[in-house]
């Protein structure tokens, strides 16, 4: 089982400060968690990743159930020792790739049927054996089977997806193993009504924490914070929020003053991977050719070993002949400015000055923000 | 200038142990040096090629000089520092790859001239060129411009070519800097008394170093040890000598017995991109579905951060599922078997021992081999 602490909440939002002890180790909230979908969080090694700051990675059941197998990994150890981390590691249930990967052939009560995307092979995932999987994988945080409807999405099938949501949570959370922290997912759309009766029947289950999904998925910022700001009040105050799939340092921002405690985004490492980089003063497209000969870092603020090591001129010419190094080191430092932009959030909270903080934060990210087209999928 | 001191050399054998000081560092001979053709040893970050013990590497005048660029790096500060490892780089002439990569035009007397692979911009690159490219570059060590025909080549071709080489030497010499670095490449392809006619002509030069180019392109190692063992001896001893492209470990280790101190392969680095891992014991190929469920170390004999840190259970499905960690990794753990693989021939000589140090080696080495027929081109 988990402990959540609260160790302080800021008067003037509602930001708060937690420790959360795992079994197999302590993160400190708010916390980022990168993403490793596949068991590796693309192009870093888990040391990097340490040094990066994160204490929790989040890996994904549906892609580890296909390849290499839950039951190979539970014979190597479980998840964090099979893939080097061993440290916290939450696992996403795979409802959402099911449903924006897999080749879905139907969905009834029972559970989601689907294809694999990777040899066509026939799978059923119900809330039973998603629990099961995630438990044999060794997560610290499991999470439900959630049924995500894609964004813009119709008033009644967002309230069936709420409904079957709701059902789901409770097979899953009496299948699970005491000893198995298992969150449940607020669905709902963009409906707050159906937003705040979802958070309710989940709440009712007494689960040790609680995610909002199905949002960052397209919708405007307005509607993402105004839904979340009517979840999180109707939370236990005393167990972890996670919202899934967020996302930019502005949405992070905005979601830890609504009392969100956990994020994940595979913004940082695909952005880094692509060649977007996130710096103080905004984001930076580092093929550019206004940095062909700039011999500064790219971002002079940051103790990353990337803006110790290298120039953008440099940077630029790896991704300009297609080295593989040009990717790792962007997303070295791309996990890293999460990291930083958290342990900063975390340090203001602390002196109560979270408002102050992130006004400072946000004038000077805003300062150049070259924005890029790019979402917050997961 | 380089300093370099043959510090002992076996009596069983013609393996010498040397020091070789040259501007941005001192390098322990025999010595192997890493391929970073466009500035990058392929997916690994220069920390990590210090760690593997390496102590000068190799990069590619042709691909600098098309991108980004010799003028500026030399801006930059040179490539040493261009690429934030700041030790010793040799670079290689590129006549190898106007031969190999681009399009060539017109191989005249004055030069070659070529398309670049890139953009098809046309280019010529004489003796005069090649060597103020490199000493923009600020390379530690030089490499005249030479004629390297393909294997098998007729006679009458590898004696042209060995009479271009030796006139182009002559004129990379006359337009060098005192200061430059400039290794002689004795070409002469599986001739006996063209190499030894060519290595005559180069040595009149009096040049700092000497290379034995156009082998190790296909043809029976027998042929290769043949034509090393017919030119060292002609060699100075009191010069460098570099074997270009060599290779695999016992075809290192010959070289070494016939007094050979320098070393450059993309074997390592390209293996380990593929897939394919040198170990103690051999060969392994990762993707193969033995290691599904191997708990093991890649090599339990190294002590890489690869081999002290994963499993081949867990190296395998980064390559199945495509991570980009696992070509790292396995390159990573190449890198350093080639370093420990030097480590190891230093010591023996220091002892007295190569000759038993080598037939240990080979012995454990080849008691698993797994060919891959992979070519060992750079």
């Amino acid at each position: 089982m988990l402990q959540f602490r609260v160790e302080k909440t800021e008067v003037a939002s509602r930001a708060r400060l937690g420790t959360l002890v795992l079994p197999n180790g302590t993160v400190h909230t708010p916390c980022f968690m990168p993403v490793g979908t596949q068991g590796s969080v693309k192009t870093l090694t888990p040391a990097e990743v340490v040094e990066s700051g994160a204490e929790i990675i989040v890996c994904n059941t549906y892609h580890l159930y296909l390849r290499p197998g839950h039951k190979r990994i539970q014979a190597a150890g479980g998840l964090p020792k099979f893939i080097g981390w061993n440290r916290p590691v939450l696992t996403d249930s795979g409802g959402f790739q099911v449903y924006s990967l897999a080749a879905l052939t139907r969905v009834t009560d029972e559970g989601a049927q689907f294809q694999s995307h990777v040899d066509g092979s026939r799978h059923l995932f119900t809330p039973e054996l998603v629990v099961e999987i995630q438990e044999a994988l060794g997560s610290d945080i499991a999470m439900c089977l959630d049924e995500c409807p894609p964004y813009p999405v119709s008033r009644p099938v967002a309230e069936a997806a709420v409904a079957r949501t709701s059902l789901w949570a409770e097979r899953c959370s009496r299948a699970r193993k005491p000893e198995t922290n298992l969150f449940g997912i607020v669905q709902g759309a963009t409906y707050a009504d159906l937003r705040e009766s979802s958070a309710r029947s989940l709440v009712a289950l007494d689960l040790p924490g609680y995610a909002i999904g199905g949002l960052c998925l397209g919708e405007a910022s307005d509607v993402t914070y105004d839904m979340v700001g009517r979840v999180t009040p109707l939370l236990p105050i005393d167990r972890p929020r996670y919202l899934m799939g967020a996302g930019y340092p502005e949405d992070i921002i905005a979601a830890v003053k609504l009392g969100v405690d956990m994020f994940d985004c595979v913004l940082p490492t695909r952005n880094g991977r692509t060649g977007t980089a996130f710096v103080s003063s905004g984001r930076v497209v580092i093929r550019n050719s206004r940095h062909s000969d700039d011999l500064g870092a790219l971002d002079p603020m940051c103790d990353c070993y990337t803006c110790r090591s290298f120039t953008r001129a440099y940077l630029r010419h790896l991704f300009v002949v297609g080295e593989a190094l040009g990717p790792k080191l962007l997303t070295l430092h791309n996990v890293r400015f999460y990291q930083r932009l958290m342990q900063g959030m975390r340090a203001a909270i602390e002196q109560g000055a979270f408002e102050n903080w992130s006004g400072e934060f946000l004038d000077r990210y805003r300062s150049s923000a070259q924005p890029t087209g790019e979402d917050s999928d997961r």
